[in-house]
């Protein structure tokens, strides 16, 4: 994970929204290590407010979200740690300068001792999902619009090369509103080879439900690498939830990255929650609807402790649990669980 | 190690200083892992100059110095690695803001993943030398006067519990003109237990001579922590050398730390060398003593590879191979080799 701390991003200078990562990082941190990369200026601060099980170390970045800026692990033919270093370009440039965010998954390959491959087109870890048996699920919106000069045929081969995906899945939009331009992983996710969850509106005036539809469609169409048919789990979405007043006055405007306004839709989805060893860290986001985001994910993955952690503070900056964080498999990791 | 970058104290950028610490780097890591920590601005700079070989990592500080402000290693009695942290004053006050380099050893603690012991008393990696077996040579000069309210006794007791010396070797004083004010690892070290290298000049106009017939005195009259004497051998001083005026006319004097003068006499000393797994690394200070240390160093240490360094650059900064070092013991090192 990345410590959070530009204020013009996170409201009252982050103070909220570090509270919440050190909370996402204390309930991730009972299932397994947990290490977090501060700015030398917060290092002292995100120590005194982080549990001794977590590991703090000095990493500066442009912002926080370590699954877009972080490598993306996989293992090699010979079974070998190694990591993906994609291009970066702050999401098509919601920031100026993000030379900083560039360099972060070299820097943590250069900690894990990992040694790293340097993907050719811009990508960010939030834009895909594995099956971890070659099949990857992506968007159109998200992968095109960052590569405009490659086709999709080229950026299947590139995520072949990169990923070892035999199976490209397609999806159409990201979840409405959300900042990323359609990262995948607000939208749908693999529970294990063959199943996938899905962000899903039942109300039909909610942009959102015409979004889920096409998503739910192309997914029921598609097979997966070895030939299989989905299973689709429709999460329920919390809200639509807004920002208020408040919250948005929070935020310094002066070197604004993005026009934090009142009343403007967030991307909250429950999907973006993160799969521990043994767990599943659920973004807490709406009382009304996180009963049933709850008990759904239950039936979904009933071998894991599923674990709320309240993400508004985290929504209000853009993403959620599973854009905070990245993964990192043990170095000698081979094989997945049966239940993933 | 540290990746040295402060104008004031290393000349012309610190540009030299980084190609002879690149060359330390390179030389060790032939034998061992290497990390090195560089601040965020120097860390692509500091990336691009290291082999591959040698880990990089964010690591933010005062000066390069991780001799003096990295963990001091030990073993517990349950054979557990733990980190000492010593209370840090830039060596009594050489620099006013010193909070990063307070704060290194904290840093590489976290990385390494051990815990800490935090020592109540002002202390430095360069002002001791250990025999592994109870034994700890440390000098009057330095030690008391970094610590003017504590009693002899008391900085031995201090010394007991989080070194766990049984025996305490008081030399006098350091080397001639070493700022520091007399770290003992720039005059005298154990080779293995029992028997100790010592910088010496037969000069009788040297004060040098004064200093080092002073700490030969003081080791031939000791017994260490288990009873035996000691054998000393004496590694001739390389020069005197002094700084030279276009060396001195490198550094910037805007906010300077220290006065560097033309002509000031510079603290060599082939003590100064680093023990690397199965080598010697040793600095190369004067082509016309560095071949009589190699000979006498060679005998003193029949296993190791002696390999050389250039090191003036490092001299000139105030130190040398040994105090831009902090060895890391495995983590399941229980046992020194035999010839240590």
């Amino acid at each position: 994970m990345l410590w959070p701390e530009r204020p013009d991003n996170w409201r009252r200078r982050a103070e909220p929204a570090q509270q919440a990562f050190a909370a996402v990082a204390t309930a991730i941190a009972r299932f397994e290590p947990v290490s977090i990369g501060a700015s030398a200026r917060q290092y002292a601060r995100a120590r005194g407010a982080l549990p001794a099980a977590v590991r703090v170390v000095e990493l500066s970045s442009d912002d926080a979200w370590m699954r877009d800026v972080g490598p993306s692990f996989v293992v090699n033919a010979a079974g070998a740690l190694r990591g993906v270093h994609w291009r970066f370009n702050a999401w098509g440039g919601l920031y100026r300068d993000f030379r900083r965010d560039q360099a972060v998954a070299h820097k943590v390959l250069e900690i894990a001792g990992c040694e790293r491959y340097c993907a050719p087109f811009i990508n960010e870890g939030g834009a895909i999902h594995v099956d971890g048996q070659g099949t990857v699920l992506v968007t159109e919106q998200c992968l095109l619009k960052r590569n405009p000069s490659l086709s999709r045929g080229r950026l299947e081969a590139l995520l072949e090369r990169y990923l070892g995906a035999k199976r490209v899945i397609w999806l159409g939009e990201g979840v409405i509103d959300d900042e990323t331009s359609g990262h995948v992983d607000n939208l749908a996710c693999f529970a294990r080879p063959g199943e996938v969850c899905l962000t899903w509106s039942d109300d039909p005036h909610d942009p959102q439900q015409r979004v889920s539809k096409d998503a739910w469609e192309r997914l029921m169409a598609a097979r997966d690498a070895r030939g299989r048919r989905l299973v689709v789990h429709k999460l329920p979405s919390p809200g639509p939830l807004y920002m208020t007043r408040r919250e948005a006055a929070g935020v310094v405007a002066d070197h604004a990255i993005r026009r934090l306004r009142a009343g403007q839709r967030l991307a909250g989805s429950y999907v973006n929650f993160y799969l521990a060893n043994g767990a599943l860290i659920l973004p807490l986001l709406d009382a009304s609807t996180d009963g049933a985001a709850r008990r759904l994910l239950r039936r979904v993955f009933p071998r894991r402790r599923i674990v709320g952690v309240p993400a508004r503070e985290i929504l209000l900056g853009g993403g959620d649990l599973h854009c905070i964080t990245q993964q990192q498999p043990k170095r000698d990791a081979r094989r997945r669980r049966a239940d993933q």
